[in-house]
């Protein structure tokens, strides 16, 4: 595979993702006639067996992709990878306490200015002294940090984390943006307490999060958190707290089920 | 036209919106193969010139529609309308300050219990002792309020407020919901500082927010808004300021220029 096909199917520029072919056939069908019900996806409730056969089968999808254990949960919340900027230090982070974070990429700067709204950063790690041409290394994580917030891949630049396990030894709760590698190489999931990526890089089309959260670390904080904002009432409601971004989270199902019919993460990794 | 022909047009329920056959047709090819360019909907930049003139065709067809004036920008964000319970509040209303809630449906109870998480609530006028079955009428509205918001149209129970009057004469900011009604009246929709709908009842799909906001009742409060909260910096990037809900706006456009070609406003309420 040439890194042009390679690029076709997984797309790690800062641009959107190109799907693969079978997908967007399928979609366009189901803009029509979803699925020989003789109603297009755009006009069917979400709380009809139909959307939640489609909301679970992603769900499915993922849990597998990813090999997760049962304490990870898969939600699909509107927004993008900047909204989770915020959603992330809302939920874990209390006014008094220090999270660390990683600055590799505007990425991570702009998840950085958004975690000071609601407590103490650290940056434990940066390359910015250098136009984040690289990625630092043996640097220290304070213990008392809520958790370590990292970017996996990092698209303007061009770096990626390819060795993970220097992170798994800091023992503090890890949290990644990684909106433009998932799903394409393999990672021990479960090692991270929070992942979130915007959908339009890799798993499908703009408009919508995969947000995967281990549920131990949630309710800690002392902060009232926003109905919508809360991980927790989003678990609560798999998914459906308030009508979710439908066709959004149709295109992730099919491309999930896509990664899935071809091999999974390993086979898309081997093709690279 | 029948009620059944109208519901087809305008669906005044809880569920989605039921769109012109047209859009499904038009939507269902650009998934394909966008205007002939040979590319998915699903696959365009949203900062190439292609997403740009969908983007600002349907904010032009959503000003033409509601005879906006310069004051009012138009805004299409992530989310639905829970979403905008908590946003209004975040950006309009201090923590001393007070806002005037009607409570006329399980929707403004939602807003109410989102905007007691920024400031203090008044709920100035309820029909909760009722089930919801009518609306209070000569209520009383303190002009301290940083501004009156309402439910337009309140779709478990069936209650419209028909005649806005009442509002104007409060002389406070007015916001409202108008999720499942707007663009299916005549409304002087500049006699509001704040708009907000979840496309999915009456122009698109699930997925975004339409929000029109007179810009100069932004920036009075002194709380520090996360960035993607902040309606001012959506307005700045004429909302893109981070990747937007492509495929959602799309939809809106074409319902908007569907209801554009098809008279407008004036047209959809006579045809009732």
């Amino acid at each position: 595979m040439t890194q042009t096909e390679q690029l076709k199917m997984h797309n790690f520029n800062a641009g959107p993702s190109i799907l693969p072919k079978e997908v967007f056939e399928e979609a366009s069908r189901a803009v029509l006639n979803f699925n020989d019900t003789g109603l297009s996806i755009l006009e069917i409730g979400h709380r009809t067996p139909l959307f939640e056969a489609v909301l679970q089968e992603a769900i499915s999808h993922a849990r597998e992709l990813m090999k997760l254990d049962s304490d990870h949960e898969v939600l699909f919340l509107h927004g993008g990878a900047s909204t989770q900027f915020m959603q992330v230090p809302m939920n874990l982070l209390d006014t008094n306490e220090v999270a660390a974070y990683t600055d590799t990429d505007v990425w991570g700067t702009k998840a950085i200015k958004e975690a000071k709204l609601f407590g103490h950063v650290e940056v434990v790690a940066g390359s910015k002294d250098k136009n984040y041409t690289y990625l630092p290394k043996g640097f220290r994580v304070p213990a008392t940090a809520k958790y370590l917030h990292l970017t996996t891949n990092n698209t303007i630049y061009g770096t990626q984390w390819q060795d993970l396990e220097a992170f798994y030894a800091y023992n503090v709760p890890l949290v990644a943006d990684m909106s433009s590698d998932i799903l394409s190489r393999e990672i021990d999931f479960n090692r991270f307490d929070l992942i979130y990526a915007g959908a339009q890089k890799n798993i499908g089309a703009a408009g919508v999060n995969m947000v995967v959260v281990n549920k131990n670390i949630l309710g800690k904080t002392t902060r009232q958190i926003p109905t919508m904002m809360d991980y927790r009432n989003h678990i609560a409601n798999g998914s459906m707290l308030n009508t979710p971004p439908v066709f959004a989270i149709y295109i992730c199902m099919l491309t999930l089920r896509w990664l899935t019919n071809n091999g999974g993460v390993e086979a898309i990794q081997k093709k690279k």
